[in-house]
């Protein structure tokens, strides 16, 4: 059984980017705007991880930051002038909004070509029809580390746990296409027989949200199982009082895997290094095509 | 066993459209413009059903024909013209297209409000996110079938056979959202397993182009099937010296299932209703909205 690092694949990936970008001449660096709207703690964390992975790989990056209350013209607004920008590569804007906002029609407002993200209409259509996109940052994080790790996914049954926009929809449209090559059964809330349907899996990624929804029984022996999860649970082992954990039940699952990804430091680092990788890919649209 | 017929549903939805027109009162008729490169035979015969079963309905189309030598300039010019002309809800383009053109940028170049074919980048994403979307009309069709003939897809087992943007993907996509509630598998030419995957389902789609793909002991007993397949296959029995299969092996097939389409009469004329159905939904969206 192998622990799949996403860590040091993120870290692989991060020296990449910085020696791809060190080979294209340029008047300025590449740039992303990140938008955050209000004070979510966990959204002020994850904005400054991706500020300082960008700084570290030599990407510009600018802070956008909007009240709770800002109105959607107010945010529209910004988008616009960001879309416009020719100096702004790319945008993320730091997901969950206000429940006032439409989160949809934010995401729909971005230029596809700065939608690093892969959330818009536009970047999940050409998923689907198998041209260049944007490709949501978890899923093309997935595929990255199941190359890396020589996981082989042609011809092969891949469930996924979670139908989201950002996860399991991407994930299912990116596994099936041509030179991926999987079968893939997308499950959810509503599915019966999941135990059995998760049994047959050569390959298992479980994006639901919720700790031991993967238990070793649902697990084939020699399967690679991909955690998506993470999760806040109460521990007297830490002095927070809490710990991380994924959807699988990894004590247990581990043991059966050829593959497995571990939470923290599994599928976590690669969403951030696919964001530079996207970014620097808006960037080569912008500036060499 | 109940075979599903497909004409009598698509013949219902017709007669809904009509009823329905009928109590908009808006000072033109929906207008629906075909296009057509080149002279391949089934377009010419696809085109004229859609043309007919319009006329039926009180939908005014327009047929534009392009030779076969049309640049991708020529049709481009000709799609701009449609989509800024306010009085056309719809634009079909015939595939297949000929080689020298490009049919995804073709397809992409419809206005999103006027493809009715729902084969566009922004269609599709639109479907992704589980908003309003012109859906492809064979799927959309499949749903309608299902819908009406009662089978029940929440929580069921859908194996589709076959991942094109015609069929599959937007197949999937539709069976897997919220309200149709599937556990959804997409099978392709690399699958391994798929007779025993296929054995499994509560429904299964095939959606290959080859005739006998599913045989008897694919199917449960029991399964709904539905046969997206149209191939011509040589024939003692007819005149014209073949005949029209799909890609069950209806015979032995049929036997087993709860409920199975036939072909011809299966899926077929749901593709030409729901094309109608999507042009009224553009009409509406344009007149009323």
């Amino acid at each position: 059984m192998e622990i799949i690092d996403g860590n040091a694949v993120a870290k692989s990936i991060h020296q990449e980017l910085c020696a791809e970008l060190a080979s294209i001449k340029y008047h300025r660096p590449p740039c992303v705007a990140f938008i955050r709207v209000g004070e979510d703690p966990a959204s002020v964390s994850y904005v400054k991880k991706k500020e300082r992975v960008a700084g570290e790989i030599g990407i510009t990056s600018k802070l956008h930051i909007l009240p709770e209350s800002t109105s959607q013209a107010e945010l529209n607004s910004l988008i616009d002038s960001l879309n416009a920008n020719e100096n702004v590569d790319a945008i993320l804007i730091q997901a969950p909004l206000p429940k006032h906002l439409d989160e949809r029609a934010t995401f729909n407002r971005v230029r596809a070509d700065k939608d690093v993200d892969g959330f818009s209409a536009a970047n999940l259509g050409f998923l689907c029809q198998e041209e260049q996109a944007f490709v949501a940052c978890t899923p093309a994080g997935i595929v990255e580390l199941l190359k890396r790790a020589g996981v082989k996914t042609a011809g092969k049954q891949a469930v996924i746990i979670g139908r989201s926009i950002i996860v399991g929809k991407p994930m299912a449209l990116l596994l099936m296409k041509k030179g991926m090559d999987a079968t893939v059964t997308v499950c959810h809330s509503r599915s019966e027989n999941l135990a059995k349907i998760c049994s047959q899996a050569d390959i298992i990624i479980a994006a639901v949200g919720r700790p031991n929804t993967v238990t070793a029984d649902m697990v084939k022996e020699g399967a690679c199982v991909i955690d998506v999860g993470i999760n806040r649970v109460p521990s007297s082992q830490t002095k927070t009082g809490y710990k991380l954990v994924g959807d699988v039940d990894f004590a247990n699952v581990a043991p059966k895997c050829s593959k497995i990804t571990p939470v923290p430091g599994g599928v976590g680092p690669m969403t951030v290094a696919m964001l530079m990788h996207n970014t620097l890919a808006a960037y080569k649209r912008h500036v060499l095509e």
